[in-house]
């Protein structure tokens, strides 16, 4: 049977979301209709919430489960209404961090996925500006600055890992393609000899890549499996031979391969 | 007193550093230290684990605070014998979870920020990709295929948030510049007007934008505080004539901006 999710949050709604996620894929084969309700930051916006939830269950049938993450007592009291399973995550671990901390909290909506610190959120806008210009190959003359430069083959999947390792880590992460060119050669673009030591590889299975390249150009030279298998044997070569460490991005989630390479180098992970 | 905070994980450790986050947030005034312990996922790694949060604890002193997301009962326990106030979230949720959908949980690690389910990771990294080949005016042939097209004067924010769209929502988020001379004309750019209904905008105050491009052009007339504030007011004038509907991003994080947008269009997120 279906279950109708919500996610209630008086902010953005993504940490509610995320906690959810993670516990309701615990559940093989339930079948979960997810929604978010964001901005419920008001005894008026909770009522509202509650007859939204209210009525999609009396519509669909089956209790609803609610995933909460919503600082104002007065306003989860509210939300408490619902004919749901409420779940909400700030009622259960503030008191035990209060007793901790000795330390009442502060109660105050809206202190997560804000600007915040502003000298720390420009450092992380910084750091998406920063692997925007220099995808691809782009802005080598700003290496100097990379805390990380993923290499690979094209479509290895290191333009939204660098943009996730931005984004996620405030990691100024640039990337740059290994062409047939220098897999032919056996050696690394000149560009990258200085920057040896922030180099990481990403590979892939052929199979994928063939798949990966021939949605963007079919029935190619550049997406047969034959030149894939070329290519990627070539590439892991090179990057056996130069002692750059390499990830298999077949199976692995651009957020898997991001921590992963966090927690093989000194680099830290910022958090936002 | 200054706090060490660890967040361990038998996966990536987003999910416990974001629930972490919110949770400690609420303490204004202590200052954490924060760790995190990523693949945390068999009894010999929750070990090193336990001698890591320990020594820290015994070097600097203060009962450390552990937020974890971990599935197995067997490594949690492990975990769990940390000289620290432990707190984990599976095991908070996931008992209420069982009994109300009848069924028990996999306790199977890696179902969240993984590849999951292949198609849908596919959209997600498609998604991104579209979002980089259609930022800043780029691509404008593609606009067709865009759930959304930002526009605002250069450093508004739209790069970021178009970004943010993709990776956090999958979201394909394409962005335009309004430049001096659209804003002269008062009119939008042609190659915008079929998509009048995709088209979000985005403001932030003259005095931030000022600091924005002094930042990437100092002194230059660009970067001017009148110039700033000429644009600006050209642009917001421009928008309300056209009814695009726009926000400020002087102090509301991309989060928040990509939240408000899909809140008020009928856009649906998608959760990653």
């Amino acid at each position: 049977m279906k279950r109708n999710v919500f996610y209630v949050s008086d902010r953005t709604g993504i940490t509610a979301e995320m906690l959810g996620q993670s516990l309701t894929s615990q559940f093989d084969g339930m079948q979960f209709e997810r929604h978010t309700l964001p901005f419920v930051d008001s005894l008026e916006r909770a009522r509202d919430a509650v007859a939204t939830i209210n009525r999609i269950a009396h519509e669909e049938g089956g209790r609803p489960i609610v995933f909460c993450t919503l600082v104002d007592d007065a306003i989860r009291d509210e939300v408490r209404k619902a004919e749901a399973l409420v779940l909400d995550f700030f009622e259960v671990f503030i008191a035990p961090l209060e007793v901790e901390l000795r330390k009442a909290s502060s109660h105050a909506i809206g202190k997560s996925h804000g600007t915040g610190d502003l000298s720390r959120y420009t450092e992380r806008i910084n750091a998406i500006n920063f692997s925007m210009a220099h995808d691809d190959g782009l802005g080598a003359n700003g290496f100097g600055e990379a805390e990380l430069i993923l290499v690979g083959v094209s479509r290895s999947g290191k333009t939204p890992t660098s943009l996730y390792l931005a984004l996620q880590f405030g990691i100024k992460a640039a990337n740059y393609p290994l062409v047939p060119e220098d897999l032919e050669k056996q050696r690394l673009p000149d560009v990258l000899l200085p920057w040896r030591s922030k180099l990481w590889g990403l590979s892939i299975r052929p199979e994928r890549l063939h798949q990966i390249r021939s949605e963007r150009r079919p029935d190619s030279r550049y997406a047969s499996l034959a030149n894939c298998r070329h290519e990627i044997q070539a590439a892991e070569a090179l990057m056996r031979m130069q002692g750059i460490p390499f990830l298999d991005s077949t199976n692995t989630s651009i957020e898997e391969l991001s921590t992963t390479i966090l927690h093989e180098t000194t680099l830290s992970r910022h958090r936002f």
